[in-house]
């Protein structure tokens, strides 16, 4: 990412239809637009699903990348939420290492995030889960590497977001 | 979906590569493949993302799925973790409009559910947040309609899983 790009977190509401993501992630990679993160699932209306996708980019190829989606077949809603007082969350999950020496310092790391261990099968590993917005998952890593922990495997979900207040994404 | 069909989650890694989710949504769209939700994050190594993609079929079907998988370029490992003991999660945001009357019945629903008020902006509206499985994210949406809630969006990520214990996602 060079200094004019930003990232961005476009919200779209498509039909449910069959291809849809292809569709999408074609288009994406047909005119070499990034795709950084994304998740899609159901939304409470059957007929339609929801998509988050964050991508980076210049002012100009936001435009563009707006401009395509718009164009989809099976795209009912299109909005850059980036610039929009949202409520934006990620969702995390790490499994790490855990010995006895540092079996504490990793508790504080919870508490301080606002964490849960998710799983403790064995005790030599545990599964955490953090919630909170994307940078803070990122922080949470480095935190992680600086004490030393070994991160053995993380999934996270990357943002999901949401426009405070009356604004609604629906057709 | 019929009696023969279940649904899966696969859990899969791949190459940090440009087109990669045009290359695996493609494929599934080719084959007549169903994704019902998916979500793509880059990983702790920033050479490599991962993906999770719920699907639903017969089994004969989700072993194509896992071959096809296995055999796209970029793909560097494949795990169907459906019938393997792993922490499960899925976030959902949801924003409904409030009343004084019903109020008090959403701070119910929020405590049963372990659920967090994320926005009250303007106390029409509020941004809900909740963690758990998937199956439960649908509980609290039929519970929410039940008790004449008005759902004016909400947007989740879909599952993300990690196993339990020493198994790991990794190259």
């Amino acid at each position: 990412m060079n200094s004019t790009e930003k990232t961005h977190t476009i919200s779209v509401l498509v039909e449910n239809e069959f291809g849809v993501l292809a569709r999408i992630a074609g288009m994406f990679a047909g005119r070499g637009f990034n795709i950084d993160a994304l998740s899609v699932a159901p939304s409470p209306d059957p007929k339609t699903s929801r998509m988050t996708i964050i991508t980076s980019g210049s002012d100009p190829i936001i435009e563009q990348i707006l401009k395509q989606l718009n164009r989809l077949i099976d795209v009912i809603k299109v909005v850059d939420v980036s610039s929009q007082e949202c409520v934006r969350r990620e969702l995390m999950l790490v499994k790490v290492k855990v010995q006895d020496k540092n079996r504490e310092s990793l508790m504080q790391i919870i508490q301080n995030f606002s964490g849960k261990i998710a799983d403790a099968d064995d005790s030599k590993t545990m599964v955490l889960e953090f919630l909170g917005e994307h940078d803070e998952m990122g922080t949470i890593l480095n935190v992680l590497r600086e004490q030393e922990f070994e991160i053995l495997e993380s999934v996270s979900t990357g943002n999901i977001a949401i426009q405070k207040g009356k604004n609604v994404l629906s057709s």
